[in-house]
C-alpha cells in the first residue's frame, strides 16, 4: 500500500458522499485515519459499523483539532458555516473543502465570512469542489470506494486559493479515480444546472404526472427517466434554492423545447417533431451509456 | 424440452422485438420451427445467423402459408396492414397477434379492413398484443430469449375476437414469461401515452435541450433521464403519430406540473416545490428499481 499522503481525513457529514470519500481513502491507502463527525450518533455508530471511519467524534472541534485534511459533505446550505469552522478550528496547515452541488452562493459566502485580512490565509486554505457523482440512494449505508471511480470532479477557485492547495485537492480526487476539472463558481452552476438540476426536476414532475392506475405498466424508459426523482427532496430542495437563476434559465430552455415538441405534434408536424427527436438523439449519442 | 404447442411461427418484422421472440420460443421450445420475413435480405441473412430464426422467407405470402402462429413486429404504421395480409394469406386456423406499441389506431383499422360478414372468422383470429419490453437499442442483433421475462404484455381485444383465440395469445406471452393484462385498447394508448410516449418525449427535448459544451460533466442522473432519447427517431416519430391524442392530454399533464415547479422556483414558494418533489418521490417509490 502507498505511503499515505495525509494523516488525519476528518469528514464533515458522514452520508453516502463522505461515507463514500472514507471508505474510498481508508482502501487506497491515502490517509492514517479517518475521523467522522456528524450531527446523528446512530449515523456514525452506522459509519463505524460499516468500517468508512476509524474514529467518530460527537465534538465538531475535537474531531477538527487534529485533522489534515477536512472533506465537508453535508447538505448546501450548511457548507459555507462548517467550511468557516473547518478553516477557524483545525491546524494551520490543514487544508478544507467541501461536496456541495452548487458553488458561486458557497464559494461567496466563504468569501464573505472570511474577508478580513486576518482571515486570508486561511481562505487560501479552502479549494471549493464538487464530484458529479451520488445516487438516487441516500445514506452512510450506501457507501462505496468506488463512487468517484470514473468520475468527474469540478473544482471551482475563485482565485484567492494557494496553488499547492488547488494541487493537493486536485492529488486527492484523482488518488480516488476521479477525473478533475476546473471553472468558475458560475459557469459550474450553470453547467449543473442543465446537466443534473433540470433533469431532477423534469423527472419529478414526470413522475408527480403519473396517474397511479398505470404504475402496474410501467417498463425501462419510464423507470430510467424518473429514476432520480426517488431522491432525497430536502437535498433537492436546498440544492434547486441555492442555484435558482441558472437553474431557472436552464429549466426555461427545457420548457421552450417541450412546447415545441407538443405544437409539432399538435399540429401533425412531423419534419418538425423528427428534428427535436433526432436532435434529442443526436445530444444523447454523444454520450454514449 | 416441452412439447412445442405450435408447429410454425412466423416473424414479419425481424428485429429487436421478432428477434428475441424468435429466440425465446426456439429456446423455451414453443414451437416445431421459426420462419422470418423482412423486407430487407440483410437482416433475414442476420437473423437466421444469430439463430434467432430456422429459416428466412424472400415470399412474404410463402412465410404465411404454412404459419400456425404470424406475430406482426413491423413499426407501427405498418402493423393493420401485414395483419389483414397474415389473416388473408395464412392457413385458416393460424392465430396471429402483433407487438404494436399503439392499439387503438391499429384494432381499428383492422376492423375496418375485415368488416365484411365474410371477414368476420378472419377477424376473430387476430388478436392485438403489446409487450411493455423493448430498448433504445433497435435491431435484431440485440435480440434476447429473457426480453420478455418479468415485463407486462397487455393485450387489447376489441370483443370479436374467439376466446380461445385470446387464451392462446395469453398462453405465447406467458410461456415468454410474461405478466398478461387486458384492456381495451383507448385505455391502453392513455396508459402508454403517459407511461412510455411522454417520458420519450421528456428526455429527447431535455437532451436536445443541453448544451453540447456541457456534456463532457454529465453523470449518472442525466445518463438515466435522457436514455430512451437514443431510440430510433422513425418508430418513435410513428409512435408518437399514432396516439397523438391521448400523447398530448398527457404530455398536457407533465407541462402543468413542470410550470408548476417553475413558478414555485421562481417565487421562492418551497413549501409549493416541495410538494411537487415529494409527490415525485412518492410515485417513484411505489414501483422501485
Amino acid at each position: 500500500m502507498a505511503k499515505p499522503i495525509w494523516d488525519t481525513l476528518t469528514i464533515v457529514g458522514v452520508g453516502l458522499l463522505g461515507g463514500s470519500i472514507g471508505l474510498a481513502a481508508r482502501q487506497r491507502g491515502l490517509v492514517r485515519r479517518v475521523v467522522g463527525w456528524g450531527r446523528r450518533a446512530e449515523t456514525l455508530r452506522e459509519a463505524l459499523d460499516l468500517g468508512v471511519i476509524d474514529e467518530a467524534d460527537s465534538s465538531l472541534t475535537a474531531a477538527l483539532s487534529s485533522a489534515s485534511l477536512v472533506v465537508v459533505c453535508t447538505p448546501v446550505a450548511a457548507v459555507a458555516e462548517y467550511v468557516e469552522l473547518a478553516l477557524r478550528a483545525a491546524p494551520d496547515d490543514a487544508l478544507v473543502t467541501d461536496v456541495g452541488s452548487t458553488k458561486a452562493g458557497i464559494v461567496a459566502e466563504v468569501d464573505r465570512r472570511l474577508a478580513q485580512p486576518a482571515d486570508a490565509q486561511r481562505r487560501a486554505r479552502f479549494v471549493a469542489s464538487h464530484p458529479l457523482a451520488g445516487s438516487e440512494r441516500a445514506g452512510v449505508r450506501f457507501s462505496s470506494p468506488d463512487l468517484f471511480a470514473n468520475r468527474t470532479v469540478v473544482m471551482t477557485p475563485s482565485g484567492v486559493e494557494a496553488p499547492e492547495h488547488l494541487d493537493s485537492v486536485e492529488t486527492l480526487w484523482r488518488s480516488l479515480g476521479s477525473r478533475v476539472v476546473r471553472q468558475t463558481p458560475s459557469a459550474h452552476d450553470q453547467a449543473v444546472a442543465a446537466i443534473s438540476h433540470v433533469p431532477h426536476l423534469a423527472a419529478s414532475a414526470l413522475a408527480a404526472a403519473t396517474p397511479m392506475e398505470w404504475l402496474e405498466l410501467v417498463a425501462t424508459g419510464w423507470l430510467d427517466t424518473t429514476r432520480v426523482a426517488a431522491g432525497d427532496v430536502e437535498l433537492w430542495r436546498q440544492i434547486l434554492a441555492a442555484n435558482r437563476l441558472p437553474v431557472l434559465e436552464s429549466l426555461d430552455r427545457y420548457l421552450a423545447a417541450l412546447h415545441a415538441c407538443r405544437d409539432a405534434l399538435a399540429q401533425g408536424d412531423d419534419l418538425e417533431l423528427v428534428r427535436w427527436l433526432q436532435r434529442g438523439k443526436q445530444v444523447r449519442d454523444a454520450v454514449g451509456n
